[in-house]
């Protein structure tokens, strides 16, 4: 039997905090999709795997992918997360995924368990430099529009001149080079290990989630529309305010997510015109964000969310009008591995904590390719996006456990 | 007996728009404290006064005087409003009061009413040149503060050397300049005639109402403190979400103030951070602002929404604060004054519809110094401030007929 100790989860822990070293600012954590210090990253980690035998190269979207491959293989899969990271970041977001990873190929080493293993470190997906998020997992997925080609950042460079200056190989990138990037077509599953970033397992005194679906997500702007009147000679019963017609709907919104299971809707967003103390506001906007694992309760909610608006709006004669900005389905991970993966908790004598991911992560690109499975760590604090962000040596010692338990099981029943 | 015709009125409102076309911009109506239209309203209105028989003069703040003395009098009064306006003003704001004042003295005249009439056209009122309103008005109550000449407008020249500028005398202007500018201290009364600014009298089809007093106002500044997640991954119970206490209590003051008699409160502004659609806020700043014409009313409906303040943040494990920026006693007009201005209305045939001013008018600064009256006209559409304000001439016929009788009353019965 493999055990786990706390000592090679303090490892993991300080390899998390070399890399966030590794940084476009002095004093902070930031790396975004293909700047210098992914470079430094791509090289500390090609040593790590290359110490571990594994085979390395770096793909058309600067993914950095090791590839181990026992002589007796009767299985190839895939693991990874991220190396990229927001502005001012945490350690852990993204990159605990990769080093745990690395820790996960010295057990199934050490264990002779006959499984290849890829090792993905996507270069990008948190979507700062060039505002869309999971270059990196599209290509890998084969979901890589060449659109996307054209995308440019805040310096005015394109993507795909900034894959040239990465690779510095302006001849060769092309098509084919995106065709490369693609998964192994023998790969039969792709597993993420992901800090939750939100508050659930702490709340629950639990140290790691089973994730059953990313939820889908519809952002919407709604637009209150009244009339702006004198604060001070316009009585209360001949008002038309559009930011208590808001306020009402801001806290329907919150009132319809708490009857919901699993529900999360947030208005984060609000601005006022004319925005002056004593005028009656006659025009606000808010932001909806809703999200949940099943696209029919959020269509659902979001169509009583949109009545009840309506309803707010006619009763106090003013308008309100709502235009979508993003419809995003949810994507559940694939059922065989979740009951693997609950499998392997059980193996490991720990609860077992289904729960959905608020946030989207590369996972959800991946399952739309192979059979995807994502185990969550507790997030101290629910922090993420933040210097701050932690994980805890004992949770991080259970996730390599049970991502070990989970590879066993894989290797024992593959179908 | 004295009958007010139409076409008086249209006369009146012909007046006022002719006003109207001496501004600092071209095609609107702006026409800030000591800007050279005022000059030109000056010269438009000194010929009327002197063609009434008027003597005129221009106080140190620039305010234009025009006495009427006949030879029997037995009564020294004042009237007026002021000739400044807002940036792309209406026509009516202020000016309709001096306009109308003039008819008045002339059926005075008429009537041989024995009554001296000190017409005052204020030089501000508005308050938007140096940020502060009531200047014409503060010196002719004995009200102003010499302090106030270090105040600068936006292209940093001083009160003080816009007065100079003004009066092309630099050498003359002192303190006993803004003695002289005091009301005479025969002065007996103050009446000023406005547009009400509100929809009130229009919703009651009332062409006139009688001011009881210029409501008390606090304004303040609320914050609401917190804790910023993410939207995505953080359940709602266990969020504390600034902007959904925020909205709960703006419905809180909406529903105090319609639950008050005459009481009006009003959210005008109001800013979240970090504001991002996919971020619980973890802040949002509010401003209230608060008027009654009963100081102990305003004061205790204020404590109540502060304590709700309070219990919505407890309730839901956040910070509520406020700022007190503004608290402004009521200012009540002469009960003597309000009596005889509702019997001239009686007298008239008209419907008394005693009412509070929701704004501040040079009517408030005068009322500090002697017994003051004012009288509203409707105002369609409830408009001010802004280039499509009117007045109905029946309505401002109702306004010159009722001062009329409301000056044979006070010439009857002074005391």
């Amino acid at each position: 039997m493999i055990a786990v100790s706390l000592a090679t989860a303090n490892h993991i822990i300080a390899e998390c905090w070399l890399l966030a070293t590794f940084s476009e600012d002095q004093g902070q954590t930031t790396r975004r999709f293909l700047t210098p210090p992914v470079l430094q990253v791509h090289d500390h980690l090609r040593q790590r795997m290359n110490a571990l035998g594994m085979t390395t190269h770096t793909d058309a979207l600067g993914n950095l992918r090791g590839l181990w491959q026992p002589h007796a293989e009767s299985l190839r899969i895939a693991i990874g997360s991220h190396i990229d990271t927001v502005p001012n970041a945490g350690a852990f977001d993204g990159v605990l995924g990769v080093v745990l990873a690395l820790e996960l190929i010295r057990l199934a080493q050490l264990a002779s368990l006959p499984v290849a293993i890829e090792l993905l470190a996507f270069s990008e997906e948190e979507g700062v430099r060039f505002a869309t998020p999971f270059l990196g997992s599209r290509a890998v997925a084969g979901r890589f529009d060449p659109a996307l080609l054209q995308l440019t950042d805040q310096d005015g460079i394109t993507l795909e001149q900034a894959i040239r200056n990465f690779h510095l190989e302006a001849a060769s990138f092309g098509p084919a080079s995106l065709e490369a990037a693609q998964l192994h077509p023998r790969t039969r599953a792709f597993l993420e290990i992901h800090i939750e970033q939100g508050p659930v397992l702490e709340a629950e005194d639990l140290s790691l989630g089973l994730v059953t679906a990313i939820v889908g997500q519809t952002r919407c702007a709604l637009n209150f529309l009244g009339h702006a009147n004198h604060a001070g000679t316009t009585p209360m019963h001949l008002r038309r305010d559009a930011l208590a017609a808001a306020a009402e709907w801001t806290l329907a919104v919150e009132s319809i997510a708490r009857e919901g299971q699993n529900l999360v809707a947030t208005v984060g967003k609000i601005s006022a015109q004319p925005n002056a103390a004593n005028v009656i506001p006659s025009q606000v906007q808010l932001s909806l964000d809703i999200r949940h694992s099943d696209d029919a309760v959020r269509a659902a909610s979001l169509r009583q969310l949109l009545d009840r608006a309506e309803a707010i709006a006619a009763r106090r004669g003013i308008q309100a009008t709502c235009q979508t900005l993003l419809d995003q389905p949810a994507i559940p991970m694939d059922p065989h591995l979740a009951d693997r993966l609950a499998q392997a908790l059980a193996d490991a004598g720990l609860p077992l904590r289904p729960m959905t991911s608020g946030a989207g992560h590369d996972a959800m690109v991946m399952a739309t390719r192979l059979p995807t499975a994502m185990l969550f760590l507790r997030s101290p604090g629910g922090l993420s996006h933040h210097p701050d962000e932690a994980v805890r040596p004992a949770d991080v010692a259970n996730a390599l456990h049970v991502a070990f338990l989970f590879l066993q099981r894989l290797v024992a029943s593959p179908e």
